[in-house]
């Protein structure tokens, strides 16, 4: 490829005028016959789609800002010490034959012409930690202060394409939650929890009779909230109540009176997938533990305490609408509250699509087509098959400040699929162009199961006969129902068929964890863990 | 202890009269009989000697920057994904029977009132990295960029004190090795190292066609460059080998072409602890695994290439007195040279010392005592009870240009005991005030198994009986030999009854660290992280 043609193809991208000057693209292979699959991710989506996908018959090529899978279900546990952290990572790089990775972030997506514009990510520090996007972040011509410089731009070229690039968490907006909160959704995220809850034991253990920190300034540092009673929330705060009680308290003997866990959750109660039963078991095993869940509370405001106790302590106040101006006192805020739309995924579907034979009788700049998105959650919407819809929206010209649709045609993006938690699946669309949508059943939740799922099924069918074999038959989801660990060795699960709690659900979510890991070199690793961190405690060293 | 009490103690450092505000202190517990005796350090000195010491019997009161030992002879295994970092560590609070800690720096000694000033570090990212101090980095009247808040400043006293606080790397003033080398001593280093390396060969993987980097800027950032010849030189040079050809060389199979690894060395052989033969060996197989080896090569200076390739790559250019002005590429330098003295040492060494009884018979300002210092390697000297020296030299009133001293007496500073790298221990001084130092034995090399002999050895006497027990039996160094493992499942071993090499060497340089590992959680860990890194490749997932 000359020069001159790379950067002819730079241009094409309209969103990235002030893009780097260095770029370059990568050709689709033409010495291979096979169909080159570019799959966006690294989670349970794309990951396991990856895995599933024949390279065989494909040419599998990976975008995504980790070099790893995250086995998420456990990740409270390595924020604990109980696991080590690469324990639950699976490197990109090792799935079972020919795999290309690049390491980076998908900055927009040229549907007309199957090109992704990726900024590369080679940093050491590589993308690990959350990052909540501010109001422009990913907006490359606004300079935000302490930004990494930007990566090399290369052009990757699709023969079908996998958006599996997941969600972002949700802050609602809440002041002080994207600088001040902890989340826990990678590995870094996770790194980060561990190193803050020792180093608040270590600041409150300086000597007795000092008056640095007073009793109460450390009953606050020793306070953690989480924020969000789902599944995540729960678990977290059962996995770090283990690590106080099992390996804190014993060498830290005197600050163990300081200590507090709450939940905190808007909902009248926590754990809303569960019945009631199996969530009063634990509600009753919480208290058991004194952590406190506060339901109907709402958050309004996180910040550091004043002086000298929020700069050096990294102190929290967390400002709670029922409690009025009182703010409760926090070391550590672990937030949890669920997902908002991947800031790439309203990129994409803010764009006009210009695909030849899409509208071939009318040319009139009035006619548009994109794709098409949930209002309520932000994600693109697919149909059964897993395929980007679009939505084509003729408008009389003039007509700008009323922008209802005179006519909406819904269509699908070929060679495009949706999985994981950016999408949302639904039926496809009626062959009668109807302007209202059919009636959808709700939405699939954005869970691990789901996308799990969704890959594993696109990846057979394409597998079993490209294109043609995805529309053939529609992806049905089958729940297995959900499993929360409690803390001390008890779960509750709960599924359709039935429900368990206590050590029973323990063993079967140890089990059922297990073999749902996904090397032979995890699956040796986390029990070795389990039993190390059982005979000998949790690793504690700091670093 | 009143407020009044403890701020009157603050202000008999002079050195540190820019202390923060907040400064407490921590009396010695009159409830207990026991005397404290209070460590410095958590390497193989001060490790070492608190876990030997009886907690019956004394109260141990460790002060460090890092809350674990680290098990150095493994440092470069953990640096290439061989073995987990949390395998090599032991947590210091984590010593059987009870034992105090506080995380932070000695910054100060008062020998009269026999209380330590420590400056605490409970930050999130401890220090687990090599920090060269620059000119006067710990002096904290000055404002250093980035250097991160101070701690909060406690005093502890003690009755007997053993100062291990180890030594620095040396960089020889050399242009650029602080800011730009890479070192291994501590694990956060290892950490650093791993990324690196990583990070490196992924900026190189973009796509062939690119023109972003070319083949020679490839060449460049895939030369490793090690400097210092010695064991751990080597040795990691040998592990980053292994990593680069059993698990990066696969994953990456158009850049094994472009990596070179190279060892330079100032002297013109490198192991000179071995004897010719084993030497040669070690060099045969670096040349086989085309590891180059440069003795007599002077590093000159050390820079961040020009433009975007030094800017966003992190290129180095290595100057090299042999070469002239034509600089080296490298992607990564190791700096592995030696030691040079703790700041800290220097500062109590510049003290004076106003003890009373020490010169009873004159208050003469220009009499003056001090700890006895090795000019050559800046440690502390101390007998060969491991007790400190100290030197007291009386001048001339107004000879204050040419200050030969007039007489100088040797003794002992009571309850003071220094072993590991900052100590320099010969036999002690002749009962005759002799003006001449007595001839002495070489110094003991600044090693592990010194460090460790010597804290083994102290606590035993302390043990025995207190000072006099210590007084009663002379410190001997048994050297156990000299192991470097050279790659691929190869090591040599020279002891003065035996040499060893090959496999043979392999299994005994395994077998003897797998026992000298601390705590039984780590001697499971490490062979079961050889077994799964051995079965199932290294770790390579970055974060």
């Amino acid at each position: 490829m000359s020069r001159g043609a790379h950067l002819t193809r730079c241009n094409n991208f309209t969103a990235n005028s002030h893009a780097p000057v260095r770029c370059f693209s990568l050709a689709k292979n033409k010495n291979t016959q096979k169909e080159r699959v570019v799959i966006l991710g690294s989670g349970w989506a794309g990951y396991g789609f990856a895995r599933t996908l024949d390279p065989a018959k494909y040419e599998r090529v990976i975008i995504s800002p980790r070099s790893y899978f995250v086995f998420t279900p456990l990740l409270a546990s390595t924020s604990v010490g109980t696991l080590e952290f690469r324990t639950i990572l699976e490197p990109v790089r090792r799935i079972p034959g020919k795999v290309g990775f690049y390491q980076g972030w998908a900055d927009d997506i040229d549907f007309n012409r199957k090109t992704i514009r990726v900024e590369t990510n080679a940093a050491e520090e590589a993308a690990s930690k959350t990052v909540i996007p501010g109001p422009s972040v990913r907006d490359p011509t606004i300079e935000v202060p302490g930004r990494r410089p930007k990566g090399d731009i290369i052009d990757i070229s699709y023969d079908k394409l996998v958006i599996a690039c997941g969600a972002y968490s949700q802050t609602f907006g809440i002041d002080g939650v994207r600088q001040h909160a902890h989340f826990l959704r990678d590995i870094g995220d996770a790194r980060r929890i561990r190193l803050r809850v020792l180093s608040l034991f270590e600041q409150c253990s300086y000597p007795r009779d000092s008056d640095h920190l007073s009793d109460a300034d450390k009953r606050q540092l020793l306070h953690f909230a989480i924020v969000g009673g789902g599944p995540t929330g729960i678990e977290f705060a059962a996995e770090l109540h283990d690590l106080i009680r099992d390996d804190l308290a014993p060498i830290y003997p005197d600050l163990y009176k300081f200590v507090s866990i709450t939940v905190y959750d808007v909902a009248p109660k926590v754990l809303p997938m569960f019945d009631q039963a199996l969530a009063k078991y634990a509600m009753d095993t919480f208290t058991r533990y004194k952590i406190q869940v506060k339901t109907e509370h709402h958050l309004e405001r996180l910040r550091l305490a004043d002086g000298e106790f929020g700069r050096r302590h990294g102190a929290l106040k967390i400002k709670i609408k029922e409690y009025g101006d009182e703010e409760v006192g926090a070391g550590m805020v672990v937030w949890s509250t669920g997902l908002m739309a991947n800031p790439l995924i309203a990129k994409l579907a803010s764009k006009d699509l210009h695909l030849p034979g899409t509208n071939p009788f009318s040319t009139s700049p009035s006619t548009r087509r994109r794709l098409l998105r949930d209002p309520r959650t932000g994600g693109i919407v697919t149909d059964e098959y897993l395929r980007a819809r679009t939505t084509t929206t003729s408008t009389k010209e003039g007509e700008t400040t009323k922008t209802t649709p005179a006519t909406t045609t819904d269509d699908i993006l070929d060679d495009v699929y949706i999985i994981g938690d950016c999408a949302i699946s639904t039926p496809s669309p009626s062959s009668t162009n109807n302007a209202k949508q059919p009636p959808t059943p709700p939405p699939l939740p954005q869970t691990a199961q789901v996308a799990a799922q969704q890959a594993t099924h696109l990846a057979k069918r394409l597998n079993a006969g490209g294109a043609a074999a995805v529309a053939q038959k529609p992806f049905k989801f089958r729940n297995w129902g959900t499993l929360t660990y409690l803390g001390s060795w008890k779960a509750i699960h709960q599924s359709e068929a039935d429900e368990l709690r206590g050590w029973v659900a323990w063993v079967l979510w140890r089990g059922a964890y297990l073999t749902k890991s996904m090397s032979w070199r995890n699956k040796l690793l986390v029990p070795v863990y389990w039993v190390v961190s059982w005979v000998f405690g949790r690793g504690i060293s700091r670093f």
